[in-house]
C-alpha cells in the first residue's frame, strides 16, 4: 500500500508539473501567432483551425506522432511530452493532406517548406543572438558552367571582415538532405554561433559559404520522382548524379568564384568543408577527391561509407583513394577530422557512425569523435558540432585525437 | 443559327486553347515538385494529395476562388482561367484549414508563410537574372534601443560596391502589409530588377535597404488578435502603435546604422524611401515627418491620406505639417514624388489613389502618377512601380510632372 501511495504522490507531482500552465508562443512563431506554444517543461502545445475535418494528426518527424482533438471552437489541439532542446520539424495531416502549421515560421526541410518549432535549452544562448559585435550574411548568385544556371549561396562574413583588409580562412558548410543552403542561417542560427564565438576569442575569424547541395548538370533531366517516398531508389540515384554535379560545381565553379569575390586564404591549409547528414556524405567526397583543396573536414551525423563501401564494410585502405591507408601521412595532410552524432539518434545511424568512428580508432587514423548528448538526427546536434568544431579550425597548432562528449 | 454556330466554334477554339496540355511546373515551385503548374495560356493547375477530404478550396488572394476536384488516387486538383502575369499568393481549404501548398515555394504574406504561382510575363526579363553583374544582398542585424531587440533587415549592394571606394545613395523599400523584410528579393526580385536596370545604364548605383515593417516600442504588450481577421479594428491600433515606432526606428536607429555600416552619402538629397500598399503609407508618414531626410517619396499602390485626414478628405493646405501648401517650394524640395497603381486593383484602393492624383494635379503638386496596366494589387504592380521608379532615382536634373502608362 505505501509503495500505490508514493506512487499516487509521484503521478499527482507529475500532473501538477505537466499542468504548470506557462505554456508561452515559441520563438519560432510567426510574427503575433499564438501557437505552438511550449512550456517550462518543454511540452509542446499545437494548435490548427480546421473546422470540418474529420481526422487532424500531429507529425513531429523525429519526435511523437499524436492525434490531434477537436476543440468546440473548430480548433484541434494536441500536447507532447517534454520533448528534447532544439528546433524540431513538423508537420500536421488534415483529412490525409500533410501540410505545414500556419503559426509556424516555414523552415526549408523535407523538400518543402516546413514547419518546426523552437524548444530552449536551459542555460543555453550559443546560438543566440547576444550583445556582440555581428557579422553579416551575404546573398549571392553565380553562374554555373556545370549546371548551366544561375545558383545560390549565403556567405557568412564575420563582423570585422569590412573594415579590414585582412584575408581570411574558408569554411564550406552543407545542409541536409531535403534542406537548402539557408539551413545552416534560418534552422541553424550558424552565423549567432560564429558571432558569439568570434567574440570570445576562441575561434578564428572565417568565411562560411553556405552553398545550395542540390545541382544537375546542364542538360541532365530529373526523372519525375512525385509519389515515391524519399529516400526510395531514384532519390538515390538522383542523389549521385547530383553529388557529382555538385562536387563539380562546387571544386570547379564556387570555390574560384567565392576566392575571386571575397578575401580569401585561397589554399588547402585554409580551407574546410563540413556538413550535416547528406551533406557530410558530400564533405567526405568532396574533400576526400581534392585534398589538394582542403585540409580540415567535418561529418556532423554524415556517413562517409555509403558511397566508398562495398557490401557493408569500408576499407580504409583503399577507400577514398587510400588517403588513410597511411595513418600517419594522414594526420600530417589533415589537420582535422571530425565525426559527429547525436546519442539519441536512430539506431542505424548512430551506428553506421560509431562504426565509422571504431574504424578509425582502430586503423590509427587521427580524428575527433564527437557525441551530441540527448538528442537526435536534428539541428541541436548540429549547432553543438559546429559550435565544437570551429573552435578548432585554422589554429596555428595540431589538433590531437581525442573523443568529446557535450550538450 | 448562324450565330449559334460561330458561337460553337468560338467555344471549340477556346476548348484547343485551353487544351494546349503545355503546363509546366511554375518557376516558383519547391525543387522537383511538379504541380502547381502554369501553361501558355497563363492558366495554373494546383494539385494537392488530401485523400481523407471533403471538401478542398483553391483560393487566390487576388483571383479565382475554386472548388478544388478529388481524383481517383487521392488528390484534389483545380485549373484556373488565364490569369494576369506575375506572383499570385494562394491558399488551400482543406476540410476548413487554410493552408500552404506544399509544392510551392513558400513567401510571407498575409502574415504566414503562404504559396505562390509565378505566371511568366511574356517579353518581361526586367526581372529575371540575366547574364549581367549581380550585387549582393546582405542581411543584417542591429540592436534598436526603440525596440529593445534585435531586428533584422535585408540591403542590396549593387555589384561594384565591394571593388570601388565611392559613397553610394540610398533607398529604403518597405514591403506590404502582412509581409516582411524578405518581400522585395523572394517575392519582388528587386535584385534582379535593380542588376538589370544598373547594367543598362539608366539607373544610379544605389544601396537599397529592406527593413521590418513592423516594430513594438520595447514594453508594449501586443494585444491578442487571433481569430479576429485581418485588418479589423485591433489590427489597426497595433499597426498605428507599430508605425510609430518604426517610425522612431528608422529614423533614430536604422538610418544612423546604415550610414555607419555602409559607404552612403548621407544626406537629404541622396536619401529615397518607397514602399507598397502599408509600406507606402509608412513611406508617406516617415518622409513627410523628416522632410530633413528624404527628398524622393514613392508610393506603390499606398494610400497617402489613412492618417492625414479626417472625414474622408485629404487637405492639402494642412496635411504633412503643410508640407504642400506651397506647391513651388514643394517641388523645389521633394526631388520626386511617385505615385503608382494597378488598373486591376480593387475599387476601394484604386479611387484612393486616384482621387489622391486628382488632389495634387488640382493643386498643383508636381509630382509622377503610374498606372500599371491590366494588373491588381499584386507584386507585379510593383515589379513595374520599382523598374521605373528608379531610373529617376537620384539623378542630376529634377523630375518633371508626368502620367506614366506601362506593362
Amino acid at each position: 500500500m505505501r509503495s500505490i501511495a508514493i506512487g499516487v504522490v509521484f503521478a499527482l507531482s507529475f500532473c501538477f508539473a505537466q499542468d504548470s500552465s506557462d505554456f508561452k508562443p515559441a520563438s519560432s512563431n510567426v510574427l503575433d501567432a499564438q501557437y505552438p506554444k511550449v512550456d517550462s517543461n518543454s511540452r509542446v502545445l499545437v494548435r490548427i483551425m480546421a473546422p470540418n475535418a474529420s481526422t487532424v494528426k500531429l507529425n513531429f518527424w523525429s519526435g511523437p506522432k499524436m492525434d490531434m482533438v477537436k476543440q468546440a471552437d473548430g480548433s484541434w489541439t494536441a500536447t507532447t511530452p517534454p520533448m528534447a532542446p532544439g528546433l524540431h520539424y513538423y508537420t500536421i495531416n488534415v483529412d490525409g493532406a500533410e501540410v505545414s502549421d500556419p503559426g509556424s515560421t516555414a523552415y526549408f526541410g523535407g523538400g518543402k517548406w516546413a514547419s518546426a518549432v523552437e524548444v530552449p535549452e536551459a542555460g543555453a544562448d550559443y546560438y543566440l543572438p547576444q550583445n556582440v559585435p555581428h557579422g553579416q550574411v551575404r546573398e549571392i548568385w553565380y553562374h554555373s558552367s556545370v549546371t548551366g544556371s544561375w545558383r545560390h549561396a549565403l556567405v557568412y562574413l564575420h563582423p570585422g571582415y569590412d573594415a579590414s583588409k585582412t584575408r581570411y580562412p574558408v569554411l564550406y558548410l552543407q545542409h541536409g538532405g531535403g534542406e537548402d543552403e539557408t539551413g545552416w542561417i534560418r534552422q541553424g542560427k550558424a552565423n549567432f554561433i560564429l558571432d558569439n564565438l568570434i567574440a570570445s576569442g576562441s575561434t578564428k575569424p572565417m568565411i562560411v559559404v553556405m552553398a545550395n547541395g542540390y545541382a544537375s548538370r546542364a542538360g541532365y533531366v530529373v526523372p519525375d520522382l512525385s509519389g515515391k517516398p524519399f529516400g526510395s531508389p531514384g532519390f538515390l540515384e538522383v542523389m549521385q548524379e547530383r553529388m557529382g554535379a555538385f562536387e563539380d560545381d562546387m571544386t570547379q565553379v564556387l570555390i574560384p568564384f567565392i576566392d575571386k569575390t571575397f578575401r580569401t586564404i585561397a589554399d588547402r591549409d585554409h580551407r574546410a568543408m563540413a556538413g550535416l547528414s547528406m551533406g557530410g556524405m558530400q564533405t567526405f567526397q568532396v574533400t576526400f577527391n581534392h585534398l589538394d583543396l582542403f585540409s580540415y573536414i567535418g561529418g556532423f551525423s554524415g556517413a562517409m561509407n555509403v558511397f566508398a563501401r562495398g557490401n557493408n564494410s569500408l576499407d580504409l585502405n583503399t577507400a577514398f583513394h587510400g588517403a588513410m591507408a597511411d595513418p600517419y601521412a594522414f594526420a600530417k595532410r589533415v589537420h582535422l577530422l571530425w565525426i559527429g552524432v547525436g546519442t539519441d539518434e536512430p539506431t542505424r545511424m548512430k551506428e553506421g557512425i560509431e562504426d565509422l568512428h571504431a574504424s578509425l580508432e582502430k586503423a590509427g587514423i587521427q580524428h575527433v569523435f564527437y557525441e551530441s548528448s540527448g538528442t537526435s538526427h536534428e539541428w541541436q546536434t548540429w549547432r553543438r558540432d559546429l559550435r565544437e568544431f570551429a573552435p578548432r579550425l585554422f589554429q596555428p597548432v595540431g589538433q590531437p585525437s581525442s573523443v568529446g562528449h557535450g550538450k
